[in-house]
């Protein structure tokens, strides 16, 4: 029987510290100055005390790139109509985007899920039906300028859609997930959510997303402002928040998170869609970011601001925008460089190498 | 025959900006919001304009790690005792260190160079030999704080040897090619280098390498003054500053980004040690580095200073500190991703994705 949130949460635990002080030590063996390869060791450390173990493996790589459509998107606050979400679904199912390319550089595989996006998707040729999963909650959420996004049970049932999607990747065989997204307007809910569990204010949070002038950035401003004045959510209560301001997608990623802290395996998350996610998943469970790697820092305003809320420094810092897992699927090649060197490299001893002195 | 320096530099001309331009209008064209994909765009359309193509592939990789003794370790600017260069270049032979692991992901094959090592290494199994290429100018270079590093015949011969080198890897097919060095004891001849190039204070210029203590970083300093003010560098010329503060490894980097710029390939040099290189290769011909990317920033506190010096922006940013050639390899992940972006995303038209607005 399927867990509810609660029992989810009951379930995770931070990650274990002898794990991470045993990986430590086996780093000071290998033929490398100390502490020479700077994060590349933190982030395998961290990755053994995930694992639980001292021989960690992220070969098995995946995405999950979750797609939901946004009612706000009728006041105008995006470059791209609305279609273009459906549309990029289906780009998606031909291996034709960013993601898809960025992925298969990584050695990922790609699964899309249709969280609620408006249109049903035609999954088009036989590998696009494996590779999509239809977890409708609602035909694009409502608008946020005017009212709640969701209802409180279909926050939480997106939620546990993600929850569900990312453990059956892990008991699959999965062992490193990514996050990814596609939503047009969705950097403005994940802005309200920003606001609203962050306490920082919109004029920091708000940036202009994938290229909007000045005029619609201040338009969106206001946008963001009224979202959560008008639906007032409740700053320690991530699901609440979710309701009102969020996205079906952003609930689904929040639910992946929750599914790597449960099933002590490393998540990956994108940029400031996915971090959001991560917001929900924090206010839910603290516990749940350390099994989080940032991948990279968006040059959307406020997503660094999210990140050191989290406690998390992005690995990379490219000045990408764009979302879909992009910047995940480019930071995995950095984690599993990290593992491999930790389990790969010789240690002094072995490698016949004469140790500093002091 | 084999060309003289000056006959090299007259075959360097800047990467053809038509090309770069042609590129950026192909991007504009993918199914991506303008410009979204920040510094992955810019990297792929630089290395169109170093190809001279729309489609740029740099799937066969390839490493020189550049490997030279200092006789300035007698000083005792190193925590490691001088013999590990011996033992890394074997330990490299093995493929157990940071540089093989690393460049094993990133699918790039590892030679390594003997530019002037002390001891004659033995390059082990059967498959040691074809990765160890034997171009010893000396035995150790002089030491730099009681008179020159070696003679300017012999910096020559240690540059010629690196463009040789390279030269032949790219006629063997190597589309992308990094730099990596091995010298205990070489982030002190690359300080001197940096401050006789770039004419920053030694201050700036000289930082703990590879964890020095702060009595060794003051002596290092005072090292480093010496150097540069008994051998008198001319900073105007590379190949002079080379012979008097530099190390034969520092010529063979320099060697093979000329090389890259001579036969239009990109190259990616590594941290420190691979941009003191990059200097004289700046120094002896400024267009060379247009086709030189820099993998990553290294915690060197100078490297930062060599790096905008050169007008170049470091790819990744993780506090490594190794050499090798390790920041290098993973930087190629990014740099390859980004060129499989290029090549491989669909245009809006063919994704049938509707284009943003205005």
């Amino acid at each position: 029987m399927a867990m509810s949130l609660d029992e989810i949460v009951k379930q995770i635990h931070p990650v274990r510290q002898e794990w991470v002080e045993k990986a430590r030590e086996h780093t000071a063996h290998l033929a490398i100055p100390l502490r020479a390869l700077g994060r590349l060791h933190d982030i395998a450390e961290r990755v053994c005390g995930i694992l639980g173990t001292l021989q960690p493996d992220v070969a098995a790589k995946a995405f999950l790139v979750m797609a939901g459509d946004h009612g706000v998107v009728s006041d105008g606050v995006s470059a791209f109509p609305q279609e273009v979400t459906g549309e990029m679904v289906k780009n998606f199912l031909r291996n034709g985007a960013c993601i898809n390319v960025l992925a298969r550089h990584a050695g990922a595989e790609v699964l899309v899920v249709d969280m609620g996006i408006i249109p049903d998707v035609d999954p088009g040729p036989p590998e696009g039906r494996n590779q999509l999963r239809i977890c409708k909650v609602g035909r694009g959420t409502g608008n946020i300028a005017k009212g709640p996004a969701m209802s409180r049970l279909q926050a939480e049932q997106s939620v546990l859609h993600g929850f569900k999607l990312a453990s059956d990747l892990f008991a699959a065989g999965t062992q490193l997930l990514g996050t990814g997204d596609m939503g047009i307007g969705n950097t403005t809910p994940s802005a309200a959510l920003g606001v609203a569990l962050t306490g920082t204010s919109v004029n920091e949070m708000v940036g202009r997303g994938t290229g909007i002038d000045a005029d619609a950035l201040k338009m969106k401003r206001e946008i963001v402002r009224q979202a959560v004045e008008i639906n007032r959510p409740n700053p320690g209560d991530g699901l609440d928040a979710l309701a009102k301001v969020g996205g079906f997608e952003i609930g689904g990623i929040a639910g992946c998170i929750l599914a790597g802290a449960c099933h002590r395996r490393p998540v990956v998350i994108d940029g400031f869609i996915s971090t959001a996610g991560a917001l929900v998943a924090h206010s839910l469970c603290p516990a749940a970011i350390d099994y989080v790697f940032a991948g990279h820092c968006s040059q959307e305003a406020g997503h660094r601001i999210m990140l050191e809320h989290l406690g998390l420094e992005p690995i990379l810092d490219l000045r990408m925008r764009l979302g879909e897992g992009t910047g995940a699927a480019l930071a995995m090649g950095v984690i599993e460089g990290a593992v491999r060197v930790f389990r790969e490299v010789l240690t002094f001893e072995d490698a016949g190498v004469s140790k500093q002195s002091g």
